[in-house]
């Protein structure tokens, strides 16, 4: 905490979308004092997320501008508003159920971009710019609300521990919590559609629970030694592997006896998850959507699929309740259990951000670090 | 067991449906001897279901004339084949795997309207008839494999106790084996979409499960008084009770606060297996597919549906395994604790199945149970 800015707005760098579709601006913004319930926090390091692009191409029908984008961020605490000593989660029935990780307390401001109590704290050139996220990690400094940060051990090293704050996280999870009844069961089959971060990290937590088998499915051969490096025991390229009129699914169903047991999408198309789905195993295979799908576009398939067993889910952040469940994906990073820095491909400074985004389409790119403090 | 009539063929009344969108013709027909693994019955009740009339209506891709349909049937043990002493089931990945009822041994050659052997045991007019769903209950003798076949206790009446072969269970099997981790939890508010047999076999289900709230959702008014009788607290007509452009589904979301626990699709129409998913709780509700769709016709949703946590499944006989579970129905039964006699609004003989069928498409009939030795 810092006692010299406590209680005064900060005017720092951020990393402005002034409109779709546009490079980021780099631009001087003014970041309000944290209100009741808020943190101000100095963000050091940040993530560039799929997420993020999708958001500011203007695709996104939530998305709004100008707005300060990005979620995978840490960063320290500067200051905070009133009353934040107290935890003011777990209060309404989605925390109560303790059958999901979303948050109902939030969601509703956090989608309009502002903050729990409908305004914003960033300002530049005058204007009022809006949250992403609830998090909006592209500034030096940023307000979230206490129910949206997580405090973790001093100990981790922000540029790497940024990137659970989304897409390793998100597979991870996927695979060791949402899937089946708190994960996948030893000996099961696994196939996880699309390497990019959130997929490898699927790989990871099949690896963890002991799958017997897992098939990456990808159409970027570059894709291949990824897999392999993160343990997947199996690589279809459906562009060139398949024989002629053979579906993904078909060859799947016979590379496994009769389907799989899991298969995870991590590619948000959704032809590709009605693949997955339809790749399960009759009787109890299970198909979890990971990937985000574009706005107003479907899944769809014959009923006969769900009839004869096969169950269709999704989840968001892999199901893990950030607030309770980080602090120990962190600790399993420190202990050498979960694999960060090999996703970390790529790093540039604040300056540096749309060669970021840029980067981030190529395939030989996984995540790339933003330095937030250099510019 | 007949010492008389063992290791001959047996002559006997049977409805032969010759072809498609006809109606069907009670004939004399020739009933083979078992052969190893199977069973010859002397079929005492059958019910008349809706899946019998899809087949016969020619709407069914699977469906092959002439054929002998009826699969909620009731009978004794005639003679019996080679081997039959043994069961022969829990040996394929299905039995084995405990997640499932589905029989991956069987499916192949019943699916055919053959038996395992790929023969039929059925004559008339110097041809071949096909067999339905492994029971073919239309006729006074029929064969089945030993291991489509289920022994329960003697006290049973059959003519009660038929219906346990298809619809009841399936409802009654859906909301306590199928829904959740094996049923609905109590305090669960839970929506069934048509109020048939199978419909209010969910209700059964959800009141001995002690749901909090069970809402039906049927266009038929009559449906009210059915659906309160075994235990629902709440009825909507779709098609009168919406404001203008209100969606069933939105209606359902505003009744119980932000959606379902648990919804049923008990109707086959993919619309409403659509409006029952999106009818469910964000981050948990679950719904279940147990109407049989139209051929060729898909169900589609939003994939954010589902990674904001709803969850779609289907399910079969009611995930009831018939060999080990029936039992258990039967003893339900005759303890008062299952609801089968409330079922039983017609009757026929044999030579009235015809008028079966008509009656089933009217709104005041649930089931009618045809005696099958009395033309």
């Amino acid at each position: 905490m810092s006692f010299e800015t406590a209680g005064k707005p900060i005017t720092c760098k951020a990393a402005v979308a002034w409109e779709a579709g546009k490079d980021l601006s780099v631009e001087d913004v003014e970041v309000g004092v944290p209100r009741a319930g808020e943190v101000r926090i100095q963000i050091h390091y940040t993530g560039v997320c799929h997420t993020d692009a999708y958001m500011l191409s203007g695709k996104d029908p939530e998305g709004a501008f100008p707005v300060i984008a990005g979620h995978e961020g840490a960063g320290i605490v500067e200051s905070v508003g009133e009353g934040v000593e107290s935890v003011k989660c777990k209060e309404c029935k989605f925390c109560k159920s303790g059958k999901t990780n979303l948050c109902g307390k939030i969601r509703a401001t956090q989608g309009k971009g502002v903050m729990p109590d409908g305004t914003s704290r960033f300002k530049a050139k005058g204007k009022d710019l809006l949250h992403f996220m609830g998090t909006s990690t592209f500034s030096q400094y940023t307000v979230v609300a206490e129910i949206s940060c997580v405090k973790v051990t001093d100990k981790a090293p922000m540029d790497r521990t940024c990137l659970l704050g989304c897409g390793i996280t998100t597979g991870y999870g996927a695979a060791v919590i949402s899937a089946g009844n708190g994960g996948i069961e030893e000996g099961s089959t696994v196939a996880v559609f699309g390497a990019g971060c959130v997929g490898l990290s699927v790989i990871q937590g099949a690896v963890k629970n002991k799958a017997s088998k897992i098939i990456v499915v990808d159409v970027n051969d570059s894709k291949k030694e990824w897999a392999t490096k993160f343990g997947a025991t199996d690589f279809v390229n459906p562009a060139k592997d398949l024989k002629k009129d053979e579906t993904i699914q078909a060859r799947l169903v016979e590379m496994t006896d009769g389907g799989l047991d899991y298969t995870f999408d991590c590619t948000g198309n959704v032809h590709v998850m009605r693949s997955a789905l339809e790749a399960c195993h009759k009787g109890w295979g299970e198909s979890i959507i990971i990937g985000v799908a574009a706005a107003g576009q479907e899944i769809s398939t014959r009923p006969f699929q769900l009839v004869t067993g096969r169950r269709w889910k999704g989840c968001a952040f892999g199901g893990v309740k950030g607030r309770t469940q980080m602090g120990g994906l962190v600790d399993d990073y420190m202990t050498g259990k979960l694999k960060v820095d090999e996703f970390i491909t790529h790093r540039q400074n604040l300056g540096g951000i749309n060669q970021a985004f840029h980067d981030m389409h190529d395939g030989d790119c996984i995540r790339c670090v933003v330095d937030m403090q250099k510019v």
